[in-house]
């Protein structure tokens, strides 16, 4: 079996020749993911295509004030006629669910539509394209479709751009980004709710956490590089837990002076996990790989070991080879 | 003389005729404001109609990354043909240009074009509609002018539809506000670059002061009125400026079960300015109105004299009444 990259059109005629199919996305789901797979459920809905929508993951709270999730399965129906990966750039990245997959890829037809520029091209069907969010893709596959955004489709879709887009701040926003956007909104997709909902809200203990960490931003370089540190002590004293403590990393990033920011998080005693950030040019993703860890140019990460200031040390150094 | 409506097609073909043109906006500009004279202004540039662009107070720091502000003067040309005045609701809103503007009403053409609803028709030729940012009856306007948007002016409009959306946020965004945006990615606007430089960019400064001033957020009410004060010692202590404390009420709204917000700043001993934010249902008009302010239902402010203690007092109180 040859895996090529199909079109669209070809994909869509796949899917509504289908009378059962699971669509399943990547582990730690993010809003793209989510928004992506349960897309896509609507408009099998609206063709009356039996379907389960699978993720091995438990879902991030930070979507829970989202309708549709507990439609979401852990395992998937082995028997249904056509696998669908969205957001997923390979096979390991579905976790739990790679081997279902694999097995499908024997079996039956399988499809493959992410937005990941290192997608693999691991299914039958496979439609790779790089833009602001995957959402971007399963819209244009909706309509490939035929089938009219209805408001849940339309939202879970803007869910997607609104996510991955950074709020349309990324690099990659386009004019298609704002054109599809104009689409979902046009749908009934309510942008001020999605919002609120995921940039706008936060619980007391958060809010707490998160002022009294950024008070104590460290300053070190020449104010090039920031580094803030989230103790289990202070989680605890503000009722906090780790989930909270998203986004936290953007913020001394915005101090004009900074080029790289560290967030160390402390996981249990002696033990950090340390998320990287950097605003133009520096190459975070080596400098986690220093301590074996990895990511992106621009965002990576590692697990440290050993005192807080021990650890501020050695950062403070590797940080300073790629100033 | 009879103050109507026209249609953007008369306005356009008013201004293409002109030879010599004003455009001014409202005292205090926001980016709005800004992008709307200016992006109008590179328009009139495309067309070689002489003007120029006037306002009558000190533009704000935070727009000081833009290029074209030094355009900007404080008086108008008195001999210039065609008087066009750009998101500003009344007359009075241009501050000390509004006598300007009423003499050119008797003598010469003067045009009229805002999305404030209030909007008193004060202008020969008048165009009002309401929409996310006044930048978007611009942009239609420069269209109905048939000049092709270039990347400066596609770039001063996505200004304005950027801050007066508050990024794509607020309860009027529609399909045109993105087909707006597409268009003007489109020509060029950098919208990462003005992102990064109206949202994500604070000096060191802002950022201690920031962090200081949520760590001390002030609950009332079960949760539902949070206050934060901002004195001119803690001001002085990180080095900030007033002009540094924009936003800085919007966190405290942000906790899931504050309604209402209160920023309470220090003008001078004994004197404090108040800006007040409500989320869903209280009306902070009424609440500003209490003690002589006003503003909008979700957004309002006035002025308080006293002990910064009693004045809390005196808000919870008045807050309860509104919740």
């Amino acid at each position: 079996m040859s895996f090529v990259n199909s079109t669209l059109e070809e994909i869509a005629a796949r899917v509504k020749r289908a009378r059962s199919a699971v669509i399943l996305t990547h582990m730690r789901p993010d809003g793209d993911a989510i928004g992506s797979a349960l897309a896509l459920s609507c408009a099998l809905d609206a063709l009356g295509i039996e379907h389960c929508v699978c993720d091995e993951s438990e879902l991030p709270s930070n979507l829970a004030f989202l309708e549709g999730l507990e439609k979401i399965e852990k395992k998937p129906d082995p028997q249904a006629e056509l696998y669908i990966a969205v957001d997923s750039s390979d096979e390991p990245r579905l976790g739990a669910l790679a081997d279902d997959f694999r097995l499908a890829v024997k079996k039956r037809d399988t499809i493959n539509i992410d937005h990941h520029v290192s997608n693999t091209r691991y299914a039958k069907y496979n439609y790779v394209r790089e833009c602001s969010a995957n959402c971007m893709n399963i819209a244009a596959l909706i309509e490939a479709m035929g089938v009219p955004f209805n408001k849940s489709m339309a939202e879970y879709l803007l869910l997607g751009l609104l996510t991955d887009s950074g709020n349309f701040s990324h690099d990659d926003v386009t004019e298609e980004t704002f054109l599809t956007a104009a689409k979902l909104v046009k749908a009934g997709a309510d942008i001020r709710f999605l919002n609120y909902n995921l940039f706008k809200k936060q619980p007391r203990a958060r809010a707490e956490l998160y002022a009294d960490t950024m008070s104590r931003i460290r300053y070190f370089l020449d104010d090039k590089f920031a580094a803030i540190v989230i103790t289990q002590a202070a989680m605890k004293k503000f009722g906090a837990d780790n989930g909270m403590t998203e986004g936290f990393v953007d913020f001394p990033l915005t101090v004009d002076t900074v080029e790289v920011c560290a967030s160390v998080m402390e996981v249990k005693k002696g033990q950090y996990k340390i998320s990287l950030r950097s605003k133009r040019y520096a190459d975070v993703n080596k400098i986690a790989g220093v301590y074996g860890g990895g990511g992106h140019v621009r965002a990576a990460g590692c697990m440290l070991f050993g005192d807080v200031e021990e650890i501020l040390d050695k950062l403070v150094y590797t940080v300073s080879q790629y100033l």
